[in-house]
């Protein structure tokens, strides 16, 4: 009775909140719901969870509404710009930082045919299929049979990336000159059938849409399993560089539906292990397959000898990669001001190089058109030299400092700076910081520098 | 005789490559045409038109296949590069150097239902479609309404992004705490089914994608014409900023289907102008739509007044815009060395901003061992600074200093550096400039640096 009421709890509250990542959540529900079951210690771990989600959906990361009257859930302005910053840095770690990769960027529906039995997306237009149903002359048969060739002309939906890149293969071989490895790299939607058990859904669109990040490799076949070691390092090392606990994520074998082994690296959810991306060895059938088994063409250089290089494919999916940092990030802190009501400080301890808002200026006592000049000047400094800031000084409604510094922390601020009146007299502006929580004096003029300096310094660690 | 026979030359070879932007250049091929047959000196600007199509397909901004073969006409890795520069400068420009303007990020598929009498595309799921197939105890009627239903269930492709921003209107209220104006932006794929005329088209599937940059700007009525203005000026400008020819892009008013006026910005390509970006005031309408009429929830602050918010929406074509640079920095040069063959020398004068490559590296004369490693390190200096390379000292095949310089020129690069035995002894490299194609010396350790000044001045002026 208690887990089936806990279900219904679920249902109602989470199944609304998080369609984003549906598919991801309804197993982390039900990870949940057999947890439940089995010991007492989930339930401060779904705590923890339900109190992220709530601050996620409050402070603009993730957005809701309802879905019978139409909403989609999908990233509010903070979730959107974490995520443009997680994009932008795998595609530095992968294309912009290495000789042999290439971007590129190809259609989200395929208008070859992939396997006829595969479950799949297919695109149509409306106009035609209004066609087809006014034609009352049409039989039952020759209906299908419209509606067929109709299906069959509309292109599918792309599963993943790496058919676009395989179809980029032979015309990418000129650009390096037949020389391999070399490798074509792609960030974009990709789209799967729904497949969430109908028990917790009850008015469902059928589509699922994920960001994701695609390298295909191609190298000789007696070095592809040393670049599949390579790259598993490679990527393993970049998603724990940007975490507080790097120890979440883990590496283990990986074997996909159509039996091609590799191995998948893994985000520790609270209610069980996700994968964040995956690398595979796919040999060379589909590259043979996509380009019609025609060898020669095909080929490419592997020192002196030409051979048809195998297919190493890495595959990230950057929303699943969004939700692990947020979880990463969470922290809940004891504090001081807050212990009567019961509450902790909440704090995103987003890594700088991905916190989507980097500072946040406020103005504390003195006269309000002169400390409002006085951000206006810093936080177009500030935006010129790509910082992302927060403009507090535009904020009407008055707030005390301890509340704007809950709220900052909350976003995953990493510093809140005020300018008050001794700003005006001395220059000197307060900067606190959201780790931890030390207020600092320093120059205004400094700021950009140190700002800057702090943002770069943790990338290089 | 004469035009349809160019017409039939233009459907082989220009219709199969330029799938991309399939409805733009069926246009231009049909104004063409009727050039064509008006005067004589449409000749030498579709002959230009070709010889930059070339270019683009030979130095991988452009890639194509045979359609019969599946293959899909996309971006190769220049031209993908051209559109993530662009991308990014337009991102910049309307969002990161903006305080009140947000990025968003909704989803490829809309739910709710759009005007059902609109021609659009839906989404459905195969394995759907083959069950209702299979089923043989329906009746055609029965079938039909199954039909319907799934196609009411999948959801719409979006043929735009202001929707989606719409949709997340109140949610963003909150984070300005209900302050006017603001705006969401967003930059993603949208959708459109293709109407390209049946005489130009054989084997053509019925999707065609553009990459939209979108603002949807929230402003009091008693303003929005002022901020329809702002946005104007502020669009054509940034347009003209990348152009060597700036007065190539101009304004005009514009209507749209549903009657809402605006202003066009238009790039004049050699063959009629095509809008690039649109601004468009919008009223309230679509917001009444989206949040069923509620007045006072979807009031925003307009000084001490809540009011319900007009909408501005300005909404750029980035694979037109691709095209537009392509045009404009596309230039024929009288070359010494080339007029024996009757030949020009072909530059891509592509704005240091947007250039996909910045520099070249190559080996001169020298021992080729030592000269690769100093190529190499500061190939990965240039690469961890961000400075988009060429390796061309991973050539093996030889090519002399011309043919190389030709080359780049082609690609666009605005530098090339020769490293040799000279540079060996003293450090000394030569760095050739595209744009005015004369030589300088400069010492190796200064490269960064330079490169880094002058692309940031670029974006300046």
């Amino acid at each position: 009775m208690a887990a089936s009421l806990t279900a219904y709890r679920i249902k109602g509250v989470w199944y609304s909140r998080i369609k984003l990542c549906r598919k991801f959540f309804e197993r982390q529900i039900l990870s949940y719901v057999a947890l439940r079951k089995s010991s007492i210690s989930a339930d401060s771990q779904f705590e923890v969870l339900e109190l992220l989600m709530d601050l996620c959906q409050n402070r603009h990361f993730l957005t809701s509404g309802h879905i019978r009257m139409g909403f989609v859930n999908s990233y509010g302005p903070l979730g959107a710009e974490l995520k443009r910053n997680l994009i932008s840095q795998w595609w530095k770690s992968v294309v912009l930082s290495r000789e042999q990769v290439f971007g590129v960027e190809t259609l989200h529906h395929l208008v070859t045919a992939t396997g006829q039995n595969e479950s799949s997306l297919k695109v149509l237009d409306n106009r035609m299929f209004e066609e087809i149903i006014k034609n009352e002359e049409l039989t039952k048969k020759q209906m299908v049979a419209s509606f067929q060739e109709l299906l069959h002309k509309g292109g599918t939906l792309r599963k993943n990336l790496i058919q676009g890149a395989i179809e980029q293969y032979v015309y990418s071989l000129n650009l390096v000159n037949q020389k391999l490895p070399f490798g074509l790299a792609q960030i974009g939607v990709s789209y799967e059938p729904e497949t969430i058990s109908v028990e917790l859904s009850d008015s469902v669109d059928s589509v699922s849409e994920v960001t994701s990040a695609s390298l295909v490799w191609f190298s000789a076949a007696r070095t592809s399993s040393q670049w599949l070691d390579y790259w598993v390092r490679q990527r393993l090392l970049w998603w724990r560089k940007f975490a507080i606990g790097p120890s979440k994520f883990i590496s283990s074998d990986y074997q996909d539906n159509e039996g091609n082994k590799g191995t998948a690296l893994y985000y520790n959810f609270p209610s069980g292990k996700e994968p964040v991306e995956v690398i595979l060895n796919l040999g060379n059938r589909q590259l043979l397959q996509v380009h019609h088994g025609n060898g020669t063409k095909i080929q490419g250089r592997d020192g002196r000898k030409n051979v048809i290089p195998c297919v190493v494919s890495v595959s990230g999916n950057l929303d699943r990669g969004v939700m692990a940092y947020l979880c990463d990030s969470f922290h809940l802190e004891d504090s001081t001001v807050l212990k009567k009501k019961m509450q902790h400080r909440k704090v995103l301890k987003i890594h700088p190089n991905l916190a989507p808002i980097k500072v946040a200026l406020n103005m504390g006592r003195g006269p309000t058109q002169e400390l409002r000049q006085v951000c206006q000047g810093l936080c177009q400094e500030l935006l010129d030299h790509g910082i992302a800031v927060w403009p507090g000084h535009l904020e009407t409604v008055q707030s005390s400092m301890e509340q704007l510094c809950l709220k900052y922390d909350e976003m995953g601020v990493i510093f809140t700076i005020v300018i008050s009146d001794s700003t005006l007299e001395n220059g000197i502006v307060v900067l606190r910081n959201r780790d931890t929580t030390m207020k600092e004096m320093l120059h205004i003029s400094e700021v950009k520098n140190f700002l800057m300096k702090y943002i770069d310094a943790a990338s290089n660690i």
